[in-house]
């Protein structure tokens, strides 16, 4: 598909991410099952159900612009969660393979806080102003997992890995 | 290569980094030549030669920790690369081109921002304060990356992309 205007470039970063958080809602219940420090099972499980919120927004921005809903292959996606599988696949139960899944899971919410971003930016600038509040929720929730993450990390996982391995 | 200890995640981290700053400085040419509006251009210049600093800084990292600098393929800069490639290819020279390089770029500013975060987050419950010093020098740089980047659609590039089309 050739994008001749923003508006083209506009809703195919919109296929992009309805894919990828798709690829996510089915990527997260595994991760979840293989956390050992409980926070964190919770925070994948809560993330797990944002996701799934996070997909119906979005349908809810098709919809407002009048479109069909799309998904198209996201590869960056699709790469991020290569990277979780082989990490959990290079690690043992515990809280070193925690957190070698917090890192990875960290990649994933930064990659949709630049996709939301830019989604916001393009949505002004296309005088999108429903689809531009309803992505913006989405943009807090992801911010706020990332810091959740980051938290998690350090209130406990990266310390237990460290007497683990000693 | 089985990861037992944060130690071990770590370097993994930093291998997989090594890897994707180095695909970075091959695909940021083609960026720069093909973007149309000067200032974005220049950015993606500018970012390049940041870039390799990015790679020169790694090597310290890796002289401070006494380990042999080593590349692990980073799964997730492929996509990311391959996904600004598609909308190179899927686009023509001007405003929407320029405004599709620059999401693509946030990504990637955004995939590296999380990245050197959690490799700091390591640095530091490792006990490694050179490494982790050094490692924050360039996520500031990488975070500026990304704020010009949003500066320069906002300032310009975005507008030139709805008049074009029109």
């Amino acid at each position: 598909m050739h994008l001749k205007t923003l508006e083209d470039l506009f809703q195919d970063e919109l296929f992009d991410i309805y894919d990828a958080e798709q690829r996510l809602t089915k990527a997260l219940p595994k991760m979840a099952d293989k956390a050992s420090n409980p926070q964190l099972a919770k925070g994948f499980e809560d993330h797990l159900e944002e996701t799934e919120g996070h997909v119906r927004r979005l349908e809810k921005v098709f919809e407002s612009l009048g479109i069909k809903p799309k998904k198209e292959k996201c590869e960056a996606m699709t790469g991020l969660i290569a990277e979780a599988e082989e990490l959990i696949k290079h690690t043992s139960e515990g809280s070193v393979r925690d957190a070698a899944m917090i890192t990875a899971a960290q990649k994933v919410e930064h990659y949709e806080i630049a996709t939301y971003g830019s989604l916001i930016a393009l949505a002004d600038a296309l005088g999108h102003a429903e689809a531009s509040a309803i992505l913006a929720e989405t943009l807090d929730e992801e911010k706020s997992a990332d810091r959740k993450l980051s938290e998690i990390a350090e209130s406990g996982v990266n310390s237990d890995a460290l007497q683990e391995a000693a």
